[in-house]
């Protein structure tokens, strides 16, 4: 039962439930037009407490397509409901107005301890560094309309894999799921952190193996997840130009690619993708974040139990 | 009459008047789900020259609530419609594209200036230190269904009453009443004006006393409207060390309390009211901040004429 | 057909393509309850990468009163969508969260080149010192609306003419219809640019005249487009001294002029028109600014298909 639940972290659902939202998520974007007055007479507070224009469009784009009203902030200028006032009573003024809250925060936990004092469902559009839920929805969803399903998969993720919030928490989704192989493809200094390695991927018994170059295993890949890396994060300008190049995504390197791979992208990309590529069919990124609008759709419905 | 008319001042209305938008409030709270498309194709301008997210959010949560639409900006920006542009000449072109508009300006005065030049109605959203009329609509919904009417009661102010305005408006919407005593609490530097206690209380031969400590009366009220008291404002840090916890409501005090006291205060709270207060039954700011959206949604709806 | 095209240039339609925009726009101020609801379901992404309050209102009224939904951001901000990002990313991603797209931007170009990257209709709402073309067609439906047609017309074009976009549109899109005759009126280092009387006038064989004052002139005009002369673009002191006068429509100059004279203004006005004018029934400019938003209406309704 998703009715007036919270979704502050991924793993808050379980497998059953998000199958839930995805099974919707598909209804919707098969036949959009029968949702269009879902959520008559609905609001959504959407407090983005830093910018994120991206996830903030894709959350009002949502409710707007169901039916539902939107008020909420985007930046968190300088009123009372933002600054001074402490995070409670904002939470708890907001909930008088709105049936369910999307709240994007700088600080890691605020949508965890925000939560607390909300009488109506409250989903983390992200949290510092930390989580980022939607976004994973979004990179489950596609992968289930690309692939048909979670199983027998074998995962490319690729580029700044230390620090990037979403490969962790994909990781950590997919990890549920059967016979899932993961090639983490980074500079040795971005690796993914040992936590990760020893309480998902150990833990679980998964199959994993590092790379530092995405040219030595982009053949074997079902899904190819790609991620920025910054040249700030190298530790030494010899390792930055020696590898640079294996991070970004050419249709050179594509070519050693199935041809049914899938390539995902949280977006925004600023190089890491080369444009070449986009006309690639193999290029899913775009469709991704369509299907994020829809997940979002999906989400907003359950937890508000209309459907 | 209420349609086509502006509310700049909260004594606009006649008392007949605020009693005929406050019945509407309370069948909004009866049976919202009733009142979802009464709105349909009116739009709202929400003009807010001075960010009040509070305010423009419980605006524009009752807007959408009907079935109408907002448009707006929430901070002067740097565009034409805010900046170098005179005033008459924004409302005139806001008021071409919308049914009704909610103003707040910094400039006291700014709402009845504009409201000359605009053939919509025109409600004042806060004006600098002024007017906030939907501020005093809301403290009397509130107070009406805590208490059934609004006579025979005994209502603190507590805080800083010298420039507080919300409380200026409550004492002048409350000497409309019969049989109402004011305690006025508050140090001495930041009394009542004295302009209030003689065009106001002396004039209507009301009922007040002014004291200093909250402890001395909270036991006789059945009203207790707290607001902040800044230090600043002490004239000396001596007076400041020996009553800032006389403003201080917490348990301790309110155990003296009536039991059916209500405690109101307009948000955003700094530390006036004591977290562990928000527990207690008689804490009813937050349902005022509720009440404050259905008020508005009962105002816009008198205004455009559609109820 | 105008589904699914885009609007860059106002050249961009032919003169039956505007017209049939005209004809829906007159449509819908004869009936607007009878639009309500036609754009039920659809989202517009409003993305204004500069800020400009009225345009910006306009078209978010606009597509409220179809019963369309708006999503976007009002200024350029921090985030990833406007900041960093490639423009073709940013407007591949909110075109997959909207149906069509309406883009403000400082940088000439910038919506024809986003354009090519857009599957959904995208309208340009001004580009740098370019092209405004929406505002074009408001001063045609006024135009239309005020004299029957397009034809017979003696057009005063008043004030700055060298750096005026919206003239100089005007003056291509007038270009087009029958017996137009022009008037520039101008400072001569303001004069209406060599290209435009080269290319437009010259080689369509208009009837054109270039004076230095308003006074002179206004007893011949069907229709005066005033638009505003800074100070700081006269070439020296004396001239401007000479001539600020003239470039300032009051009632004195007004009672020179033909009853049925029409003064438009694309607005903001500073002081060009004298505010004693706005009670005149020829200031035509705040029934063109709600023209605008009827012109954008049926545009919005055109390029989506739905009418």
């Amino acid at each position: 039962m998703l009715k007036g639940r919270h979704l502050i972290d991924p793993q808050d659902f379980t497998v059953e439930e998000l199958e839930e939202i995805f099974q919707l998520a598909e209804e919707i974007i098969g036949s959009p037009e029968e949702f269009t007055h879902l959520c008559d007479g609905k609001v959504l507070g959407s407090l983005f407490f830093e910018p994120s224009t991206r996830t903030r469009l894709s959350f009002e784009a949502a409710m707007n397509r169901l039916g539902g009203r939107v008020i909420g902030f985007s930046e968190p200028g300088s009123s009372s409901v933002t600054k001074g006032e402490n995070l409670p009573d904002t939470i708890r003024t907001v909930a008088s107005y709105a049936d369910i809250i999307a709240m994007r925060h700088p600080k890691e936990g605020a949508p965890r301890y925000g939560s607390q004092f909300c009488d109506i469902p409250l989903i983390n559009a992200g949290d510092g560094g930390h989580q980022h839920p939607t976004q994973t929805l979004t990179d489950l969803l596609t992968i289930k309309i690309a692939k048909g399903n979670f199983s027998n998969l074998t995962i490319g993720l690729c580029g700044d894999l230390k620090f990037g919030r979403t490969v962790h928490s994909l990781i950590k989704a997919m990890s549920r799921y059967d016979n899932i192989r993961f090639i983490l493809i980074s500079p040795n200094e971005l690796q993914t952190p040992q936590y990760i390695k020893t309480e998902i991927l150990d833990k679980k018994l998964l199959d994993y193996v590092e790379v530092e170059r995405l040219e030595e295993v982009i053949d074997r890949l079902d899904i190819l997840y790609m991620t920025r890396v910054q040249k700030e994060r190298f530790f030494n300008e010899a390792d930055y130009i020696r590898l640079k190049d294996s991070y970004i995504l050419d249709n050179a390197k594509l070519k050693l690619a199935k041809s049914d791979l899938i390539i995902l992208h949280p977006l925004p990309r600023v190089n890491e993708i080369s444009m070449e590529v986009d006309s690639d069919p193999r290029a899913w990124y775009f469709r991704q974040a369509k299907y994020g609008m829809f997940v979002r759709m999906a989400l907003i419905a359950k937890l508000l139990g209309v459907k």
